[in-house]
């Protein structure tokens, strides 16, 4: 079992920023809260709100009078820095960050990544308790509220395990058109083209249906939308006759 | 120039989610907002609250009536739906979806990302002018809401041409120490430690040297490190050495 890592909260201002690093741990599948000295009240109802339906992180939370307490569990504990700290540790980008925290916790480790105040950050001495950085890229001169930066840290490490091709269509509805329904649109279309004397002059027909075929060949379809577009050219020529009967 | 996405809010019920929509897009560098149709009064002091510091992307919001107008202007619009919507498009990772984006925004084109509203997300009609879908991964039985989303995207926008590297160390005060510099290390210590006689029994001296080398290899000190642990040392003998006189 892959544990993932403990969010600990160092003398959090607002029960707000409690509350939806919670509701972030829940979209991600992170349980374990842990809030150092906070300086909000504690339970907070600005945090019931904000947690909207991840309540339960809130109550099991642990409150830790000190740093050295709370990372006490850990085997790997990761900080959270503002770009540009002049730390002497490894920075990691959040994405490096999740598959170190991965490694880790696929050992059977207890990890945890730690968040400063939403004003100062963290201090030296809560800082040399972890064992390496993590700095989320921005934008210049910007810089992250505390549930942003929980919920990017939340979102890589489901990320660092998450199987869900790149991209992807739905199975039932997805088969490619086949070569042979493609060649038969294009006899299909080229056919009714020819009656309606679309193509014109003659000594560019090849090229024209050089064009329509690309055009089509590109679109990628599906046996259905070949079904469908054969379906709208029957249903443009019956018009088209009826009218000229 | 590689133009970040435009961010489209369709039909938003509170002004909370555009100000955090438009504070994550100042963070991953995206400027261009559009709202559809937006539910809540519109300026919004709750938005300009939520803002902070991004205003100026609220006032240059662009506010259209329908969803055909909104994306008038982009060669390629891709949409966020939750987890499981039945669409007959392709679905793109928030990885991909930004892949995808910054190809087409190299090649010169516009583009932006549809989001629905914060109770049922995109309508049938909207969905159907976008190129393909955006699904984001998340825990079971969770969904975003909609200012994590924005910030999800416009995270992964970003990311998608950041250069930093996944781990770093600051370049000043990280030359790591010479193998010259940890033999003359280990030389210094072993031989304090054979003043000592720590190394008992006299057999196993060699297991142990190895077993202390071992450890102070992987710990990839620097220059600077060699020389604190050997000031260390000294001092660590020094005060043995005046105790025993």
């Amino acid at each position: 079992m892959t544990a993932p890592p403990a969010i600990i909260l160092s003398h959090t201002q607002m029960g707000e920023n409690i509350g939806a690093a919670a509701r972030a741990m829940k979209n991600f599948g992170l349980s374990e809260l842990v809030l150092i000295a906070p300086r909000c009240d504690w339970p907070n109802d600005r945090a019931q709100m904000l947690a909207s339906g991840s309540g339960d992180i809130l109550e099991r939370a642990r409150v830790c009078a000190t740093a050295a307490e709370a990372v006490a569990p850990y085997e790997l504990v990761l900080a959270t820095t503002a770009r540009d700290r002049d730390v002497l540790k490894e920075i990691h980008t959040p994405e490096a960050a999740a598959r170190r925290l991965r490694a880790a916790a696929g050992a059977g480790g207890r990890t945890a990544i730690l968040f400063g105040g939403e004003r100062a950050g963290l201090d030296n001495d809560e800082m040399s308790l972890a064992d390496a950085v993590i700095t989320i890229p921005t934008a210049e001169f910007w810089s992250l509220n505390l549930g942003q930066a929980v919920l990017l840290l939340a979102y890589e490490w489901l990320r660092s395990a998450d199987a869900t091709p790149a991209v992807r269509t739905r199975a039932t509805i997805a088969r490619p058109a086949t070569r042979a329904e493609l060649v038969g649109l294009f006899g299909h279309l080229e056919a009714e083209l020819d009656a309606a004397q679309y193509f014109f002059p003659p000594a560019k027909r090849e090229a024209m249906v050089r064009n329509v075929r690309a055009m089509i060949l590109k679109s990628r379809l599906t046996d259905q939308q070949v079904r469908t577009i054969r379906g709208m050219i029957v249903a443009l020529v019956k018009n088209k006759y009826r009218g000229k009967k």
